[in-house]
């Protein structure tokens, strides 16, 4: 299947960003507005780009696709930009060879609004449109399953137009039509004459480009869309990932994912190392380096980089952080009695294994255990409440509440976790 | 697509077991060989089986099939198995429209035998019939790729057949012409003279069940191919293996591998306990139950009974019982300074972590770190070389050195992984 992206416009607006470089060649969150669209229908069916710009650009295309040769595009100039969207869209029909995907240059999607769509027909029509704004964006009016009518100005309308299409080759011809009659035709115009059909997709995340603060409006929404909540605690919810997406959305395009990860391990391990001197500065630093805990994970998703690697080396690394803290603390404490060493032992044991049941249980089912047992998402005990709680304790000088508060707490969520798990199995 | 069971003999050699009870519903390794059949052929592409029965043994087989309502399953009776199972073949041509599979009933084949063997065409023949009774088989001779003779007493032949075939409809129109011939038609005769194709496929387990020593011997055998080795150390493959393969053997017809899981766990955990009173004991417990540690998977696996919460329930108690065994002995040596205590700790972390992970990168990359890196499979630090180790420094009376070699060993094998998968990442 084949995607036609239309790339021939010339961004004033983005001026002076766009003073000779083309706008779907800009990036947000780390990637060109380009890139994403050919990442992420690259892992639907797409299997062959048709790219329609401006010949003006064409060396800037020329050396952005020949750095990332694993997708398959042809480009087509449009030597007549004058003459609206419809005729790009128009000259980009001998390439296409049965249905098709139709997306504009300067949108931004995240990737589930990517997935969702490549399953639906038509234009695709945003009810909500909660992250664009309404008055300059296009509207579409729907009737029967097909677009009657789309513009800026509807008084009346069924929701926003996306800018993604999945089109048949026959809409080709009321183009040819309409640019028979005039000299400017625009890609609404088709689509109406056309009467096409149209899905609706409310509640993903999508907007076009159009200012410098729209690049850096879509770097934060997408760096915002790329946090994976299933596994936070409450900690993370409410404080942890306000902190990281605001220093997410600054790093993304300097930082690596896996840079981050080793950066904010070091954070950690320096925490626990700092305990011998300072217990309430390395308890502090000890929770910073867990509220940047997030970016790389959120870098990664954002930026579309994604790697298993990433996600293995950022679990083993925090496991390492967390016992380095807890080993200095049980120096500094240093129970003596049996009981109480047992009790401390247990902390440690507890706190590795909440991860080891989860982490063990993805590799068993090839499922995210808290996708598959929800309940486990409200029980405490997770990294972000521990480190939270054992910064609280440093600060107000209760060390031994630390062990036997972490002891019970997480072997009692391990204990509970094996009961929910055989249970769900026992009930198929 | 269908398989085509044969199941109408007699089985004569097995009496008493086979007096008034058909020899397929007959178990080996905790389960009927008409199971194992239907489990295996429906994990590949087949979804209707013709069973040809001998009506006598009827309501055995109804019983059996209504005890497993997943197998689609149309029984075709033979009322004169004194025509030669060639006859019962043919009576079960209406029920086939494509290529088919055909199966004999009292033959047990692995799991991979059946998965490989699905993928070739005609007679599968075995060249080197490791697991057979070389003067009892019956022998093919191919020449061209296509059956020239079979028989028990072929002076020269390619390999034996394993009674697994995968046949075109056409086969049957030649068993027509020989049964107007002649009263009593054997199989091999059909094969013969209607020239089937013949693929080969050795090494793997396969055998037919005559006697009631073949039927100890399958059960064996299953037994030892379901042995997992890929998380196997050194002593596992040299001591823990052959005394959890010789148990297994025994108990598959009646444990279930979940009660497995929990008898050894429960062993372990009392080996904790017994530390208290006689460390020497309990050391020998500690290294009994990881002897039968592998009893759960073998079983699971030779009874066609593996499940994923089987797999991670044995790996989250086997943290249990090596936690407790070594928390026991930590308060046993109550190491006092704080570069004692730290080194201590090191080895609890180290021994969970050589766990984590392994588990961990399934659970990121959905694959086995032992196939991805076989180093790893030759590095020390696995559970069944830290079970020996701590039980010998036990016996001989050597504490402290438990602490030290195992957090030097575990922790440099877990550095060790960290390098050799960030490698393996940067190759791609």
């Amino acid at each position: 299947m084949e995607a036609i992206i239309l790339a021939a416009g010339l961004g004033t607006r983005l001026r002076p960003l766009t003073e000779n470089f083309p706008k779907p060649l800009l990036k947000v969150a780390g990637r060109e507005l380009l890139y994403r669209h050919l990442h992420l229908l690259s892992e639907g069916p797409i299997e062959h780009f048709i790219i329609v710009i401006n010949p003006q650009h064409e060396a800037f295309y020329r050396e952005f696709l020949a750095k990332h040769p694993r997708f398959s595009c042809t480009l087509v100039k449009n030597p007549h930009p004058e003459r609206g969207n419809g005729y790009s869209f128009f000259l980009a029909r001998d390439h296409v060879s049965g249905p098709f995907v139709l997306t504009m240059g300067d949108h931004v999607y995240e990737k589930d609004f990517v997935r969702e769509a490549l399953g639906l027909n038509g234009l695709v029509v945003d009810r909500e449109g909660r992250f664009i704004d309404p008055q300059e964006a296009t509207k579409a009016l729907c009737q029967g399953g097909r677009v009657v009518s789309l513009g800026k100005d509807l008084s009346s309308y069924t929701g926003f137009d996306t800018g993604f299409f999945i089109l048949e080759p026959g809409v080709f011809s009321t183009a040819e039509k309409l640019l028979r009659e005039k000299q400017k035709v625009n890609l609404s115009e088709i689509m109406e004459k056309a009467q096409i059909p149209c899905s609706e997709l409310s509640g993903r995340f999508w907007m076009d480009v159009d200012t410098p603060q729209d690049l850096r409006r879509a770097t934060k929404l997408l760096i915002k869309a790329a946090v994976k909540e299933s596994g936070d605690g409450f900690i993370s919810r409410h404080l942890n990932r306000k902190v990281s997406t605001w220093c997410s959305s600054f790093l993304v395009d300097y930082l690596s994912p896996n840079a981050a990860t080793l950066l904010t391990s070091f954070l950690g391990l320096l925490a626990a190392s700092l305990l011998y001197w300072s217990p309430k500065a390395a308890a502090l630093l000890y929770q910073l380096s867990s509220m940047l805990d997030g970016i790389d994970g959120e870098i990664a998703r954002a930026s579309l980089r994604e790697s298993p690697f990433g996600g293995w080396l950022d679990s083993v690394l925090d496991r390492f952080v967390d016992f380095a803290f807890l080993l200095g603390l049980y120096l500094l404490l240093n129970p003596v009695s049996p009981w109480q060493q047992a009790v401390a032992l247990l902390a440690f044991f507890g706190s590795l294994m909440v991860s080891y049941t989860a982490e063990r249980f993805k590799g068993a089912f090839g499922r995210d255990i808290y996708s598959e047992i929800p309940l486990l998402r409200k029980l405490p005990g997770k990294r972000d409440e521990r480190v939270f709680f054992i910064m609280v304790c440093v600060l107000s000088g209760h060390l031994w509440e630390i062990f036997w508060v972490l002891a019970l707490v997480t072997n009692l969520r391990v204990l509970l976790t094996l009961i929910l798990v055989a249970r769900k199995k026992a009930r198929g």
